[in-house]
């Protein structure tokens, strides 16, 4: 592993495009598997109804990239230097998210299997944890701006990776027991998340 | 919902930088569609008559996209705050936008159909509806510069969007008596779009 | 058409940055081309020898998208604010822009075919038409600086897009003669502009 | 060539922001080499299974890119000014990175063969001449700061692209051997990368 971070002081603009764009292609990726329909019988409208699973499927995949996106977003509010250890972190977390279109597609493919559901639970797991840890360290080595940094940002900040990751780990377990209660759970997180919370008064006036 | 967002003083880079890159990467997978044609007795000039219709389609649809950006970069010389609720608000306008590359091909494919055609306008509808309701609140909650916002500018920024809204909507409706008349007003309201109007006399000396 | 230019002053980065998503897009979208070869009796070298055409259209056609990158960045180190119709016209740009891989995969499929090859210089045409227009009308309404442009920078400047323009059109009429003779000229203008010249000289002290 | 590089003095950010559309892609491109499995007799599970060394040669190209990504960033936090030439050089930078995708494609299909395991080496090899060339011109031609840069600086950024050409350079060789050997290096290599070196102490109150 990378020795401690002190010392190294790289601004933040190149990984945060970098995510950004990672982030704008994972999103646009998940509408390549909506496929233009065969027309049958039925004419465009039935044809339209047998994409509609895989619509939900990109529509819920968006909607969980929004969260992770708006998480680490949230982070690069305090974190203004990186280090190399900080930068592997990061890019850590974008093999993940690049990693989750196929997650979607495969749970798009079979969204009532045990095993597709868990696959796409242990990925939303990876990426809170590398969240977590990129925290973590970046107020541990003082890349984070205000200095010190107010425990209670910090610990708003960290309320919501941890939430997150509770409720994708309940959703994740679920599927042992009935993959739809997990796909239940995989839906309600991100509106949790939509919430304003406690960390939200601390940007103002950024 | 999210509460009210006072409080909330995010930087707008990150959003205006996912946006970007959401539309470069939907404007360009719009080509994606138009496949080397197979090359037969005609040779390619005949091969590419064939592919003429499809080309046509991915212009309309790059254009459409254009008015979209364009209406939401006019928007971001005036806000220049964001909080969480803005910041969906924003999300599920890239949502829309991220799928109408599956809209623009379901026309390709389908150009009469009216069912297709209605829903190319319901999304057209939809990222209207997106960019109306991200103003108002916008606005509302003091997240516009210069503070207060002259009355002339908001006005005239918001009726160039229901000026879209109307527009599409019509297209839409028409759907139902021919769909030909849908794909006319489609192409004819980002005509209209493309004149300067009140809202960029304001923007001058920005 | 858009009305005078004067009045308005949107700031350059969206648009940059979109056109920077666009190329990005449309540079890598060419590697999609490149399919892994079916291998047969002569292992992969001999399959790698197959594909090698479409390795070299390739290449040729990143060169190309290369040059009207660097065409439009150097614009922009001049071109300091946007109008509505600047706009437009950088988005027409990038819509000839996006539908280059088009043309590319069309010339690795049938590199000797007048059409083809002619299609493709037709596409080259549109680009530089778009920078000489937008060059033009940014000097003209004054979206440039330092103001006055010295006379000389607009002239280099100009006569770059102008060469290019001269460049292609030679190369592509030379289409109807021998298709390999456009190939020629097309490789040829990309290495000239990779020598700087004139202009190279105003840009210094930016 | 390009004449003498003294003179130009074009801003970064463009190359910047290009560079990390291209390496975002580039990134999320890979993924779209792993297709959904069909789902035999041994359920999702076995399935994913046989996705498995896809999956690897994804994660592998990934981290390699994002070695190539670290240390293109590293020399943009010393080069501050561009000319045409150091423009050119990126340019063909980007170009075998976003051929690295192929590559990484080529290695999923034939993970074994020494031509398919070679020719990535021979692309990594190019990506880290670019990335040496790039800093020797950019130092000698006076782009980088502050000026003049610490003998210790430019040598310790120059000894990380040496190791590399020397690692992947044996890895290349070692295909003739066993191409197992070549896999084994190409992912030693960038585990040493990760370490911070003693160009991240010149990074320091950057």
């Amino acid at each position: 592993m990378a020795p401690s971070g002190d010392g190294g002081a790289l601004p933040t603009q190149r990984i945060e495009a970098l995510s950004d764009g990672v982030f704008a292609i994972a999103m646009t990726l998940l509408v390549l598997e909506l496929r233009v329909p065969e027309v049958g019988a039925g004419g465009v409208a039935a044809a339209l109804g047998l994409v509609a699973p895989k619509l939900l499927a990109y529509a819920l995949g968006f909607v969980i990239l929004a969260t992770l996106w708006i998480g680490q977003h949230f982070q690069f509010v305090f974190v203004r230097t990186m280090d190399r250890r900080l930068l592997w972190i990061n890019l850590v977390f974008l093999l993940v998210v690049s990693s989750l279109p196929f997650g979607v597609a495969l749970l798009g493919s079979y969204p009532t299997d045990a095993v597709a559901v868990a696959f796409y639970g242990v990925q939303l797991e990876l990426a809170g944890l590398c969240l977590l840890v990129h925290w973590r360290l970046a107020v541990r080595d003082g890349h984070t701006t205000p200095r010190p940094l107010p425990e209670a940002a910090a610990a708003a900040l960290e309320g919501r990776i941890v939430f997150g990751l509770v409720g994708y780990g309940v959703g994740t377990a679920l599927a042992a027991l009935d993959p739809r209660l997990s796909l239940l759970v995989y839906a309600i997180v991100p509106v949790a998340y939509a919430r304003a919370g406690r960390i939200d008064r601390h940007v103002s006036g950024g």
